[in-house]
């Protein structure tokens, strides 16, 4: 097997998020489903962003924000995602490549707008995200390089994908290229109600195709329908060889491979501003850690430090650099 | 005279911000003159986003700012600009109207895209700032609504608007408006270059059309071509009547009018993060306080205020209540 030119290729929706500080009491004037990702139409983009108070724009999506932080850890990453060429398009390419990551996947030359996720942040830190996803439904299995995904260490794919049809044709077609070049697949579920629209689906590709999953608490509880986290990391251990690595917010997390499980302390965190992007951010560390041949401890503290860097302020991508504070606690 | 239907009304280039840390090298790299503000064209903009590291966007200009600190502080305040009708427009409309002020200058339908403004933050808090005009060279006479001009108890123009003949059109048909009207005249000098730029026209203006000048240090001694601040100061107060509100930082900041010299302390800020939009706010203390019949040292006070909570965090729109802040601090 050739030398990987990736660490970490993401596959993701390609979004620029609109971030709002907002109540609770506006979460329930507009019927909005706290901590979730709801999927909503234009029209609907329209009302809601109308309704929000002033916003910053910052880029997101899920994959996105997870290879932007493997290389802010110094690894190297990759991205296929689709936007639109107009403004945020533009803003969205500009920053995932200033942040060191490899983006080539062409752009939209019609159709819908580049995507946009309207973050709601509530005092508590809590993030209500309302996503349009514009553009990303134009991403299909041709936006997926095939050199690009052989060779990649890892390939990394958001279950967001699993949403639209083409979308689903292209996380199919990274997976098989990435394992027919023996590379490995890792998933995130990304979200409980993402895992409920698609449960048994998910539940096949996590047990026969996947070989690092990352789920929080919730995920994986409704992935495995157990009552209590106990019992679904008891049923996320059924494959041995695959790594699971179960993120629990400031209760820590649990990495579980071959039999044994490490389960990782949070990393404490002054004051959480804002928890969008403490999953993708994980993953990011966890991911960076597996590239540069850490064991299964470090990866999970390296990915508890990207996270709680990415809590600590606005927005999901980092502010800091996350190489020196993992060289500060990690060494 | 009839009550006035906005305390303030702000006119000025309507701009989108896009804001990323730097270091000095990067400055010295692209020749750019650090703490200034630089207009540039298309193209410059172009490379100098490619060189760009990851930014966030967040809606600016420097008299919208100070509209969206005044109706922040409880003042009912309007805005006059020019964006494109694209998604930076749409994205700086939404901003300013979310914040309670009211816009409704039609869009550009074509021409150039929406201004941008490239901030480059340092580690010492200072912001470099490129910016591209795009739709304000747009910005004319036929845009100053007569009525809302006339029915605002103060029109805050803003030096920048010099650049541009068009606007500057706009400019003096605003004045004239206002005074026909018996209403106040506001000017910030909005930068030194911006003084050097224009400083004949400047002083005519300020001598003999301004009623309240904000200025910083830099460009009240640009404007007068004083050596040292005191001498400044002396000039300023050679037309008793104008109120000129002089800021110098960390040190303080100094209202002359009508004789009297009021001295107001910086107000203590336990991390400056970012300056940008540090002379709006204080403009929008000071102008919300004179709406609200506070007498001038606590006009400065307010001043003060709003550009403590500004220079605190990225970005130059505030992130808490100014409102409430005040009211801790005022009563």
């Amino acid at each position: 097997m050739a030398t990987a030119n990736f660490d970490v290729v993401g596959i993701g929706n390609a979004i620029v998020d609109v971030i709002a500080r907002t109540d609770d009491a506006f979460l329930a004037t507009h019927g909005l489903v706290k901590g979730a990702m709801t999927l909503i139409d234009a029209a609907r983009a329209e009302t809601l962003y109308a309704a929000m108070g002033p916003g910053i724009e910052v880029s997101g999506g899920s994959a996105a924000n997870t290879v932007v932080g493997v290389a802010a850890l110094g690894a190297t990453a990759g991205y296929i995602g689709k936007v639109c060429a107009d403004q945020l398009g533009d803003v969205f390419r500009h920053d995932v490549r200033a942040a060191g990551v490899s983006f080539s996947t062409p752009p939209a030359r019609s159709g819908p707008p580049t995507a946009r996720c309207m973050v709601f942040v509530t005092p508590d830190a809590q993030r209500t995200m309302q996503t349009y996803l514009g553009a990303c439904v134009e991403l299909g299995p041709d936006d997926v390089d095939e050199a690009t995904v052989a060779g990649a260490g890892v390939t990394y794919l958001e279950g967001y994908l699993w949403d639209k049809p083409a979308a689903k044709d292209a996380f199919r077609k990274a997976m098989k290229v990435a394992h027919d070049a023996g590379r490995k697949v890792a998933l995130t579920l990304s979200d409980p109600f993402c895992v409920e629209r698609h449960r048994a689906e998910f539940r096949d590709l996590v047990d026969n195709h996947v070989d690092i999953l990352f789920a929080n608490e919730a995920e994986i509880e409704s992935l495995y329908q157990t009552d209590g986290f106990d019992a679904a990391l008891v049923a996320a251990q059924a494959k041995p060889a695959r790594i699971n690595v179960l993120t629990r917010s400031a209760k820590g997390s649990v990495v579980a491979a071959n039999g044994a499980v490490h389960r990782v302390p949070a990393e404490p965190v002054a004051k959480v501003v804002d928890t969008t992007g403490a999953g993708d951010l994980f993953a990011a560390g966890f991911l960076a850690g597996l590239a540069h041949g850490r064991d299964l401890p470090s990866c999970g503290r390296m990915g508890a430090i990207a996270a709680a860097e990415i809590i600590s302020h606005i927005g999901a991508r980092p502010e800091t650099s996350l190489k020196q504070l993992v060289k500060a606690k990690l060494g």
